[in-house]
């Protein structure tokens, strides 16, 4: 089969025809790819960001937001049919470990990560297990929803563990309006009654998000991160800051904007941020790291995409075109999510 | 009266007759102090550290861990009487606001801090209001009792935020095993069934802390801050640091004995901790600040000691041995806690 | 001043001249009444089926459900002034006990109920206490906003209960769709992303209550109490039932409603239903009783309706029209809820 | 293989030499059964009580608490070896529905309930799946800790869901002595802070149950079912009442236990209360419906039993004694549980 490939850290993805993925312990299953969403996480893949928490073993195939149809079943899997339209939970759980057992599949001590850790989706085939396939509703083309898999999972996970602090008369700070925010957006809007604001760079990104949800509020982060408009916003500071970049300055902005009481919420990732003990103790903050979401949250997810109250913002590219795709993404000119066709 | 004054930053407490407090509002209320606790805090405010976040004029009156008997009422408090014992909610706060109606006392924007940003209960008589005091059984001594409204309040407080988190085979690890620990060792022992581990410098420590709860193992921070010992104990990491420490390597180490999905709970400070967001999100850890606690937590915790269930290590001194008590508060001297007696 | 009363129970409202209220208390706060709200609370009052759990003595004035202008404070009031447009909690709470200090006020074990229990809301001007005041905007006009002060409350506090168990997927079934209804269903559109479905029993209450949210479905009650036509909907029983009704077959009807795992929240009153323990345990069955609301929920609804994310269907009547309003609402012809002004 | 069989209700247990059950699908697990504990379930299956609910076709083997040794496992078994000593969780369920993802066990749509809706542990072998097995630590004898299975699993659900409930200063009241009693008074005291008050018929019952928490207060259930010890008691009524009998006068006198806010939790079933929704809204009562429990209930169980915290009162009876044991069970004669041994 066709597929993309790892070859080295710090070269461009390669192109080459390799082996198809094989059955090989009963819950396998094979996904024939409709789409793969191309995400942040690939450019530092192949940077060798990520080499130290995952060592793949290169080459491999990146690719972790994946959806298609089912391929080809093991003898244990019962549920799902050849042609059913399924989107790929991004991890490989053991679904007996006490937190897969609790519905907390991201915690499973053995769990998996293909596209990061070994084979994933840039390819016409990938291997996955029954466990991590949510299946849609018959007759959906699962090529744009790719993306849900993992920009809209971690949007939905960090989402709902926020809605406890969002009752009427807070308001929940987004900075970030790219894959994640696209979807975080209207998400708040759907699952809380916050007052949503946004920081963006510029006025396309302004434009840009503000056809999602559309959030309360979108200011400029300007010279000061957005501190400034974020305070008088708020008169006195945010409920909630739900940071989608994770670098730069933006962590201690964040946490700058933060009220008394105040809950930092991290998915962006790349950099870091020195927190005052006196300080969180006189405010009282909290801080949440997110990673990805569970199943449960992927099925929730895409119920409400079937209902309608979801819009995905997709373009799809044929493979091939993957390396120019990651230079715009890096490049901040990817509105949205890019989607590659095997 | 007769009462301690904090006369000037780098200087010893001094000693002096000053005017006894009066009624202004009607909800003032007047209280004879039977004892005052004695709290790392007043070393940092005699250093001068607490000035910049409550800039006291000085000379005051310090102590902010208090009980005694209600001396006198303003005429809007009805269910007070000269006579009954109490111990006194370190804050004074509104009734009014948002986060006062919601029972979240420690989160009123106007919220007084007495013995801290004005008088406090280090003399005779201190003036607080109506709303910070909880009335104790009839026939209560409250002398010795009075370290729970600050040092078992925060504990209280703090160890209810974890009850989520520690399910039974959690693990949480405490660092610290003074004033607050000798509290939060058993609240964690009778509101949760987790192990409870307890980090300490020494072996009078340990001897010291073994009589709380008792914990179900005590190691010595040692070289590595007890890092290894948590890692052996708990195949893996803790689910829940609580720090008491907070500063020096206590923070950095506290975090690294998590284990995935891990909770560190921040009430010392001082000190500070860097984080990595790729860490946060790996490993998915959650950093919760506790300031003090809500009057319903120090109900709450005046009525597990009421059953019996609570012990205080609390020793009585003349109030004339401030000093004494803070240099070997100090130098950390103090066993459990030192409560001074006007 | 003027004043509606009851004067005995089998009789209609009677009008008279009667004595101002005065302060008598220093949290004592005089309203000058903007609206009063008509309830059917007022109906069962007047039949005397409230006497048993309230006895007020005869004759008093009722309305419970009221807004208006801060007209004069008791010397311990300092955050309110003549004139404030203010919205009128219902309940009279000591401010002291461990439920008021939670947040909990309508667990105060000597709440009072202004208009249930004594004089109320149906006259120029009433007495009430400072902690019962929501002060609304400056320049509000508060007249038609005094049915969110019980209607509103009510559903504003049964769906912030239900908001754990309506996650994407879940289907809330609303019976009721008056006074109470109007406002419950956008608060679930608001506060969860259920689907929400409204039985009815005519096709004008469907064209009404399709006004507001608008719920997703809405159903013919019928002969079977729309028991077929949810179980079809939702494909084997309903997540959540709201039941706004509470009398006749409505209860066990709303029973049959629930999957497995459901909940019945109960709100309207004066029927009953027996629970059998085997089919409380084989469908893990939940029942929740819902009393009216706390302040915390009064605030958070006066939020959203500031914010233009309410409607309320209010319409105003000279007071003397009582006995009209009264009779028509108990007719089931008043659509949404009629407001009385002195 | 040898095992005990309901032939006909009305009738006794019958014993017979049937076929051992083979391995039929790749996650199928066959249990050599050490122990299976004998439930008043097992009375109400031989009345043919819950034959409308499960219908199992007879004669079939009985037996829904059993514990034992892996003995044979299926292909795609991988984390169970033969001769692991293991705890069997009541219900069968499928893995992949939204329910088993969320960790809701119970809540499965196709789950299967070996020994009540087909054969179960009454014999040298029984089948299971590899879903349903709790492994216990090495060495460990299974035979008497059978009735955690059910009995145990039953109280640990209904207690945790108790906790939110049950702060410091609560009450609650556990209405039944038996074998779930005596796990979940010991359970109450390990996970809650509440006062435990347990309700008996009788002195023996009261000796009993002593044994076990022990519970703060034991009163004899009398004329008036015990409701005057626990108003006297309690001052006013109890936060919860937790009822393991759910028959006779029991549901309705445990109603009427409960103070304002209170939560009545049902186990126990076979009888019916008549709710009045006056009284729910004016006392704002809770009623939680308990179905046995998730597997992470029984892993959390089995952990707080290998720590020793609890002790089971389990009795072990050659399987030949069953109609025996169900007979002194039907008659009160059993105290804590009794184990058939095959």
């Amino acid at each position: 089969m066709k597929a993309a490939l790892v070859q080295a850290y710090g070269s461009p993805i390669a192109f080459a025809e390799v082996p198809e993925p094989t059955i090989a312990s009963p819950s396998d299953v094979i996904v024939r790819i409709a789409g793969a969403g191309v995400c942040r996480t690939d450019v530092h893949i192949l940077d060798g960001a990520l080499d130290a928490a995952f060592h793949p073993t290169l080459p491999y195939i990146p690719g972790h937001e994946n959806a298609g149809y089912v391929h080809e079943v093991g003898s244990a899997v019962t549920h799902l049919q050849p042609g059913d339209p399924v989107i790929v939970h991004p991890a490989i759980t053991c679904g007996v470990c006490d937190a897969c057992r609790a519905g907390n599949d991201m915690h499973c001590p053995t769990w998996r990560f293909p596209g990061v850790d070994g084979n994933g989706g840039y390819a016409q085939f990938m291997k996955t297990s029954a466990r991590s396939l949510v299946k849609l509703a018959d007759g959906t083309d699962p090529t744009l929803l790719a993306p849900y898999s993992d920009a809209g999972l971690t949007a939905m996970h960090a989402v709902k563990r926020l809605v406890p602090y969002l009752h009427p008369g807070t308001t929940v700070v987004v900075i970030g309006s790219g894959g994640v925010g696209h979807i975080a957006v209207p998400l708040l809007k759907i699952l809380t009654s916050a007052r949503v604001v946004v920081l963006v760079p510029d006025d396309d990104r302004r434009a840009f998000i503000n056809r999602f949800g559309p959030p309360d509020a979108v200011y400029l982060t300007g010279d000061d991160g957005g501190l400034r408009a974020v305070l008088d916003d708020t008169g006195g500071g945010a409920h909630v800051v739900l940071d989608l970049v994770g670098e730069g300055r933006v962590p201690a902005d964040g946490m700058r904007m933060l009220r008394k009481g105040g809950v930092y919420a991290i998915v962006g990732y790349g950099g870091s941020v020195t927190i005052e003990h006196l300080d969180m103790i006189n405010r009282e903050l909290t801080i949440l790291g997110n990673q990805i979401g569970s199943y449960t949250d992927l099925v929730e997810l895409m119920e409400l995409d079937r209902q309608g109250l979801l819009t995905i913002e997709s373009t799809s590219f044929p493979m091939e075109a993957a390396n120019d795709v990651l230079h715009d993404l890096a490049a901040g000119k990817v509105f949205g999510r890019a989607v590659l066709v095997p």
